[in-house]
């Protein structure tokens, strides 16, 4: 038989972010796509507070000068090209800081739910007995999106928004491209750099119009932001040589490209 | 011949978000799903500094609060069971205080990209000539599953996450139904209470299981948030009686759902 109940949950304890971690208690916090400033309320009182701050190694410099000095800040994660540690080592830091009482902030960047491996964390969280409580975040799609001056969704265009990786190829694999490589799609696509070749093939086997927008934005809200308006055909060639996270927006284009790409023209006839 | 062009584009003075409207300028800004401290730190300076706030009429009081005395609160947007704003004066308001020299901050729930009717207000703007900005926030779909201490995006799950409305049944008729069926999938759907029953038909006539976890978040991240974890075959009667807006999490079920289940029987018996 199916089972048809319906389930009323109180809010639960240990998974309503506080305005601080207690003693004995992790939060695990989104960070934003990059820029402090984007950064919740909930996220820098988190941060004011901890003792101790395991954090994506991603996470700008800018956003942990906000901690104390008294904290201490562990870099953790398998991004970047330095030492990476193992989930397993970053479950037991959680747990033993914990355990010892002390305010443990895991700072993820982006919101912890989208491609922020929670499952992990939590379950041994879980399993150890330690409370715990999630902070979303503002995810790099968002804050992509918005710097071009463009909706994620839009009346008359789409509908449905896709979040994607590129990270995981046999994910990918499985993709619905027949309705991605319709019109007015749009999906951000996450860690698509590597994959950028493989997606550009996959949506125009199945029929995507090469000249489709896609925009790349690197480094989304940061200083550094770069942001290159490119379509499927040009795709490969516009993350060539691009260092940092991006974020590829597919069926989206700046709004104003057009307007700079006249003024690019002008300048140089 | 396809456009093969790759435009690097400038970060571009009307669409970065400043620390606060300028004079003539329009901030279109997140507010996050509701609870204050969810706000963005840009976004609580473009509060603090607006002599106009034209939101959204699902904004919580809390946050209006946080505006100075001096600052005009206008509710617009088409929420909600008052008497609603056309989108054409909403345009109109922004550009007269923008022209006027207002710091106009145009306040939306979540995040402005998803669901928030962007275009129609940018445009606006551009064709205007009006200076604007705007600034990404948190949407539901996170601070919801941040609630039950789930991804939206869980590595042998779902790679691939989808957002969709229930609010455009058009737009609905185009899903790809028989991916959003198979296990696995994930999709948070706003503004679905009223089309559950829809969705409900859709997805088991493409043979998605009864048994699939549907967890519905009404209010997230406020004080009244109400979780109700039920099946795809009791989503219906889930989203019963719910007034406030709802994301309906399709194929999440709360971490500790079985546990809670365990306890209301055991208060039962």
């Amino acid at each position: 038989m199916t089972d048809t109940r319906i389930l009323d949950i109180q809010t639960r304890g240990q998974h309503q972010p506080g305005m601080a971690a207690k003693a004995g208690q992790v939060l695990l916090v989104g960070a934003g796509p990059g820029d402090p400033e984007l950064l919740t309320i909930k996220a820098l009182r988190a941060l004011e507070s901890a003792d101790v701050i395991l954090h994506d190694r991603l996470i700008a410099d800018e956003i942990l000068a906000l901690a104390p000095a008294s904290a201490r800040l562990i870099p953790v994660g398998k991004e970047g090209f330095g030492p990476s540690v193992p989930q397993e080592a970053t479950n037991g830091l959680m747990i033993d800081h914990a355990r010892r009482g002390a305010r443990v902030v895991r700072l993820k960047s982006g919101d912890p739910g989208i491609y922020g491996r929670l499952e992990d964390e939590v379950s041994a969280l879980e399993s150890a007995g330690v409370s715990y409580a999630v902070v979303p975040g503002v995810t790099a799609a968002s804050a992509a999106a918005a710097s071009l001056g463009q909706g994620l969704t839009q009346r008359g265009r789409n509908a449905a928004l896709r979040i994607l990786t590129g990270h995981d190829m046999k994910g990918f694999a499985e993709q619905d491209w027949r309705g991605l490589a319709a019109p007015g799609s749009v999906a951000a696509i996450y860690m698509g750099k590597r994959s950028a070749r493989f997606i550009q093939g996959r949506l125009m086997m199945h029929g995507a119009a090469p000249d489709t927008p896609v925009t790349v934005v690197e480094n989304a809200s940061r200083p550094d932001q770069a942001t290159r308006a490119a379509t499927l055909a040009a795709l490969p060639a516009a993350v060539d040589g691009m260092k940092g996270p991006a974020v590829l927006l597919y069926g989206v284009a700046p709004r104003a490209a057009q307007h700079t790409l006249n003024q690019l023209q002008e300048a140089q006839s």
